[in-house]
C-alpha cells in the first residue's frame, strides 16, 4: 500500500507510492502510444481493465461493449481502497497509509475522439458520470475530498491518449482546498456574500477578462492567472457541490467547455493542458468532527480550472510558489474569444 | 514594466509580465541551444550582456575577459529596478507594480563547465557571489525576498545551456516562504528549539534519508519529498541567512553540492533539475511595519532544495498542491549514496 507522508516545514502532504517504484533508469521519457492498437480504453477491450463501477449503457451488459462513458478503477491506483488510515506520528514526522480511490472516466468509446469536438449530450455525460461517482464514493467516511482531474497531452502528465479523466478520493482535504475554503469563509462571514459570486459580478461588470457566457456559466481568465491562457469556468448561480447540477445545466456547462477547448485548438493549436474540478469536500464529517466544515454551502462555489502546459515551471516558481505569466490575463481573453489570431498583443523585446 | 496581482480566493501573487508578452503561436516549443556559438554569457561576449554588477577578476577592468564567476542584470527581466511598487485595489483585486531586481549569475567563463566537474573553489567562488549581490540588494527597502535558484536542462526551464543561475529580488516576501516561516516560528515559540534544527537531529539519528554528510553541510533525501531523488542540503549548525557563511563554509558546501550533482549525473544520467537557495526573507523593515520578521534568527534555518525534473506534474498536483511521489524517499537516498544502481529497489506492477 502507498503512503501518505506530511512535511513538517510546509503543511502538504504527499503520496508516497513506492508500490510503483522505479529504478532511476525507469525515469527515461517513453514516448506517448498515440494509436488505439493494444488501447485498454478501447470499446470491445472491456476484459483489460477491472470491471467497472459504473456505465452509460444502451441495455447492454456490464464489461461488455455498448456504452457511451464507462469508469472502472485505476489498474495502477495511487491510493487503495481497502483499509484504516493508521494516522501515526514518527518524531515530527505526520505518516498514514494510502487509502482512497482512483479511478478512470473513459470518456468515449472512440480512441480518437476529441473532446473539443464530440456533440454537447456526450460531454454532458461525462459530467453525468462525474457526479453519480463522486455521489457513491462520498458514502464512505475515510474519504474526505474528491477530486477530478484531466490530464490532455504528454506534457500534461497523460500516458493514454484514449480520451479520459480521473477521479481520486483522498483521506484528507489538501492545504490548497483548505486554503481556498477558508479564505471565502473568512469573506462570507464579514460580508455574508459569497467570495466567488462576487468575483463573477466583479469580472462580468468589467467585461474584459471574460471570454465566453451562456445563461447558466461564464469561462474566466482569471485576474491573476500562473499560466498563459488558463481559464475558470464558474456556474452563475451560487452552488457549492457540482453533484447537484441538473441534466440541462450538464449540457450548458458541456457546451462551455467544448467553446474553450475548440478555442484551444483554433488559438493555440491543440496544446497539452490539465483541467481539475474544483468541488467542496466531503461533508460527511458530523458536527463537532475536527474535519466537518460547517457552513460549506454558502461560502464555497464550485468551479473547473484548465491550464494550458505552454511554459515550463521552474526553480524560482518551484522556491517561492509565485509564477510568472508573460501574457496578460486581458489579452489572453481577447485571443480566446476570437475565431482567428489576426490580432495580436504588444510584444517586448526578447 | 510588470505587473504582480494577487489572487483573491489562493492568497498568491503572480508576475504579469506582459512586457515579454507573446503570441499564441510563441509557445512552440524552441529547442535548446547547446553550443556556445552565439552565447551572451560566455568569456570574450562581455559587450552582449548589460553591464556586470560584480565580479570575481584577477585584476581585470570591469565587462572585459578574465573572470571567473559574473553578476550581470537580466536582459528580459521579470522585474525592474526602477519605479515605485504603487499597491493598489480593483474592488477583489490587489495590484502593484512589477519592481524588484533579476540578475544573472554567470558561473564560469567556459561554455562547457559543468558545475558538478569543476573545482570546489569555483563553485565557493559562486556562492560569494551570491552572497554579495544579496547582501548589496538588501540594502533597498523596497525589496523584501531573495530568491537565488538554478534551472539546468530544458525540461527544468532552462533557456541557454551556459552555467548560469538567476537571482530575483521581490517587492512581499512570498506565501510559500511566510508559511515555512511561520511553522519555524511556532515550533520556535512552543519548544525554544528551531524546527530544521530538530528534522536534522532526526534525520542523523535515523540514518536512513541521509545522502551525504561533511562537517558543515548534511544532505537530505526529505521525508514527505514531493519529487523522486529531491534533496535538501542544511547547515549542521543554526543558521537563518546564508550570508553568514565563512570562505570554509563555502567550501564545505560546494563540496556537499558537487557530491550530489555528482550522483545525480553518475545515477540519474544528467537530468534536468531545479536548484532554489532558501534563506530568510529580507529583515531591513523595522519593529512596528506589518513586514518585520522580528526573531527570524532564532525561527529560520536556510537550506537549498534540489528537484530532478523526472516526473511530470499533472492535473491531480496543480488540483490539490499534493504531489504522489513514485520512489521512497528512503530508497532515493540509497541510491544516491551509491556509486553504482547495482540494488535495484522493489518495482510494483506497471
Amino acid at each position: 500500500m502507498s503512503e501518505l507522508r506530511k512535511d513538517p516545514i510546509v503543511d502538504r502532504w504527499v503520496i508516497i507510492a513506492a508500490e510503483r517504484g522505479q529504478r532511476p533508469s525507469d525515469f527515461e521519457p517513453v514516448p506517448q502510444s498515440v494509436s488505439a492498437t493494444g488501447c485498454p480504453l478501447c470499446e470491445g477491450s472491456e476484459d483489460k481493465t477491472p470491471p467497472e463501477v459504473f456505465a452509460i449503457r444502451d441495455g447492454t451488459p456490464p464489461n461488455s461493449p455498448g456504452w457511451q462513458v464507462r469508469v472502472v478503477p485505476n489498474k495502477f491506483p495511487a491510493l487503495a481502497i481497502e483499509g484504516e488510515s493508521d494516522r501515526h506520528g514518527i518524531g515530527l514526522f505526520d505518516h498514514m497509509n494510502g487509502i482512497g480511490a482512483h479511478e478512470v472516466i473513459i470518456e468515449n468509446p472512440d480512441h480518437y475522439a476529441d473532446i473539443a469536438q464530440v456533440s454537447v449530450e456526450c460531454i454532458g455525460n461525462i459530467f453525468t458520470a462525474f457526479g453519480q461517482r463522486t455521489r457513491d464514493l462520498r458514502r464512505d467516511e475515510r474519504f474526505r475530498h474528491i477530486i477530478i482531474f484531466r490530464n490532455h497531452g504528454a506534457a500534461a502528465g497523460a500516458s493514454l491518449t484514449h480520451p479520459h479523466s480521473q477521479l481520486i478520493a483522498l483521506p484528507i482535504v489538501p492545504k490548497l482546498v483548505r486554503d481556498k475554503l477558508q479564505t471565502a469563509r473568512n469573506h462570507y462571514r464579514r460580508k455574508e456574500r459569497c467570495i466567488f459570486c462576487d468575483l463573477i459580478e466583479q469580472e462580468i461588470a468589467l467585461a474584459e477578462r471574460v471570454v465566453y457566457q451562456n445563461d447558466e456559466f461564464v469561462v474566466l481568465s482569471p485576474f491573476a492567472a500562473r499560466f498563459p491562457f488558463s481559464v475558470g469556468i464558474y456556474p452563475l448561480e451560487h452552488s457549492y457541490d457540482f453533484v447537484s447540477m441538473a441534466h440541462d445545466q450538464c449540457l450548458s456547462l458541456a457546451e462551455a467547455l467544448k467553446f474553450i477547448l475548440g478555442q484551444y485548438r483554433t488559438v493555440l493549436g491543440n496544446p497539452a493542458y490539465n483541467l481539475t474540478l474544483q468541488t467542496a469536500p466531503n461533508t460527511l464529517p458530523r458536527p463537532g468532527h475536527p474535519d466537518y466544515w460547517g457552513s460549506i454551502e454558502y461560502d464555497y462555489h464550485w468551479h473547473i480550472e484548465i491550464m494550458p502546459r505552454l511554459t515550463k515551471v521552474a526553480g524560482f516558481e518551484w522556491g517561492t510558489g509565485f509564477y510568472i505569466n508573460p501574457v496578460a490575463p486581458e489579452d489572453a481573453a481577447q485571443y480566446l474569444r476570437e475565431e482567428t489570431t489576426s490580432q495580436p498583443v504588444a510584444v517586448g523585446p526578447h
